[in-house]
């Protein structure tokens, strides 16, 4: 028989449909083939869907090809790739498998040749092409009709010939591998999806939020820092284990810093912009924000979260704060540190009413006002942070 | 040998993996073994993660089985799939599979209880398991050490037993069963958060613009009207194949036409509100809004067809209209179809300075326009839109 390789590269077959990135996937067969099979070289002409063409995406072995990865890119119009394509010639080669001791036997056959008049062409330029790849074997793979891609497989490192029952089994294998592959490159697909998305929504978002942000002159690129200094703040809570968190607490965190001022959309302009300091009245329409936004967003089911910290960025760990007055633990953590975030970047701007404290009177305010204004796991990472020089 | 089936399943298994909707594949795979094995009943126990129990997901066969589908639910303290989950016992029953017949035969085997204590107990409650589920064969099927179904055969239609070879050749296919089940329930996640994403990032838009839109006193809900009319043009065109888009298209519409006056924004609160007409001046300030709006979405590079909506719904056929003065087909055709909406509504809502238009007079209105203010098909479509009672 000679294919004591069989079952354990089936083995790996089946486990490799798990193996959601194209990349790895590929890298990991053909070295498991040359390995196994003990092989000079393998290699696998994966079709690309943007170029149009099979793309020679990996090719491992001892003794190395000469052709690095990635360099070789053929097009549809090649002669192989054409004879796969174009199942009309298979009939002169059983199965559709090339083999190149096959077609230089058959070249060497005059009465063959004189019968099919177009097969000498057909023939060499398939072995052109086999030369070029160092290929001894190839193997098409096909997906409801359409070339997926080819294994390549070069010389045995015994020298030998590929027995039948071996390419029989190669064939098989050429089959899972490329249905392997075209299942991980959808994966990959819809996780760029996911990135783009997410992107889009985080871009736009922040667009309109900076927008609505600039009707108040004296915040100007506030909305910015307060996300980012959130962030901080919060990635280094979960670093240090101080608290513990789902994954999509930061994208939440993201987004409501995001929009924590949003409600201000609801405040006429000639509060938002008056020069002298505020009357009653006038304190009492802006504190309104954080309710505002939270009613805007209200609606949106999977922003849960991110309301909290719009709807109580303004409550103080003392419970004197506004729209209800939360007190400690109540507080949710999301809005605890906006809440720092968003103190530390008002007393560090200018306001007309008095000038911007730096960076060290700032935090020195954040400190005296833990368990008073500020939740103090949050407060005290800011000056961490600080301490650092990471503010 | 007896089975003729085992290739006709294994090319089965093997086309699998691409199929991503866990049920449709279920189905599958059962169907298939139940016709191709001929056997009276199968069914798959599957791991479900939010209930963490294992549910018969599905089961057929000719005959039918008394247990409904999707009724049984087994928790994970249940005698069989601790025995699958916990291999300490296996020593006992040869690779873990449950064959009905051989845990009789243990049973009746006093020697064998005697020396192993708890042994009795274990196969009892093994035995009843099997006799609840009607299966004569139980096979465990693990990803990473983890069981994440359990392949259940029921008896032969022909009453013989299933051979050992039959047994070894289906331990394989349940590998590859939940392999591909695995891959499909993962697929089926990723593709249920891209559609979360997306109608979390249209609500959030939604309600952005729905509140800058309400700065704006006498558009109150324009918005979202425009949108939904934007979005039936759109439909009528590509079902009546008048307009060629890609699939995306009405993705863009959407936002470009939650956005198209976002760029009001940034006028005075004073000129958007004004009772009286405008002056000269004040007009000049309105109609930069879409310049703003294109603007403060500028950065946002996968917005860019959107952009175009929001920048050019001022545009007139003629080439009369702002900012730019396009003309004909040079106006992008996401703004043509927004600037048609667009009109319709502000028809058929009230200003201060007149009163609203009814349905049949916004759409006379409209159709004199067509090569004037209109791109021709939009309003086409907006016209028969109105002949059928849609708008």
């Amino acid at each position: 028989m000679g294919i004591n390789y069989k079952r354990e590269l089936e083995d790996a077959a089946r486990k490799m449909i798990l193996v959601h990135r194209p990349k790895t996937l590929i890298q990991l067969i053909v070295r498991m083939i040359v390995n196994k099979v003990k092989i000079r070289h393998a290699g696998i002409l994966l079709y690309n869907n943007k170029l149009n063409s099979y793309i020679l995406t990996v090719s491992r072995g001892k003794v190395g090809l000469k052709i690095p990865t990635g360099f070789i890119r053929i097009d549809t119009d090649n002669a192989m790739i054409k004879f796969f394509m174009d199942k009309t010639n298979h009939r002169y080669i059983d199965g559709g498998v090339l083999v190149y001791n096959k077609i230089s036997r058959m070249l060497r056959n005059r009465y063959l040749l004189r019968k099919h008049k177009d097969l000498r062409e057909l023939l060499t330029s398939l072995r052109t092409q086999m030369n070029l790849l160092e290929a001894v074997v190839a193997i098409p793979s096909y997906f409801q009709n359409e070339l997926l891609g080819v294994l390549l497989l070069g010389k045995k490192v015994s020298g030998r010939n590929f027995h039948h029952d071996e390419l029989d089994f190669f064939v098989a294998l050429a089959h899972d591998v490329a249905m392997a592959i075209r299942n991980a490159q959808l994966f990959e697909e819809l996780q760029g999806q996911i990135e783009r998305n997410k992107r889009l929504f985080l871009e736009t978002t922040k667009a309109l939020a900076t927008t609505i942000d600039a009707k108040d002159h004296y915040t100007r690129g506030h909305t910015e820092r307060v996300t980012q200094i959130s962030l901080s703040l919060a990635k280094k809570l979960i670093i240090t284990e101080r608290i513990k968190v789902d994954p999509v607490f930061l994208d939440d965190l993201n987004i409501s810093a995001l929009l924590h001022d949003i409600g201000k959309i609801g405040i006429p302009e000639h509060i938002l912009n008056k020069k002298g300091e505020l009357n009653e009245e006038e304190r009492r329409k802006i504190n309104e924000h954080p309710l505002i936004g939270a009613a805007i967003l209200e609606p949106i089911e999977d922003l849960k979260r991110a309301i909290d910290g719009v709807k109580y960025h303004h409550e103080r760990f003392d419970g004197r704060g506004y729209p209800e007055g939360l007190k400690g633990d109540r507080i949710p953590l999301i809005s605890s540190i906006i809440a720092v975030a968003d103190s530390y970047d008002a007393m560090t701007t200018s306001r007309p009413y008095r000038p911007a404290l730096n960076k060290k009177q700032a935090v020195e305010e954040i400190r005296k006002c833990i368990d008073t204004q500020f939740q103090p796991v949050a407060a005290k990472a800011l000056i961490e942070l600080y301490e650092e020089g990471c503010l």
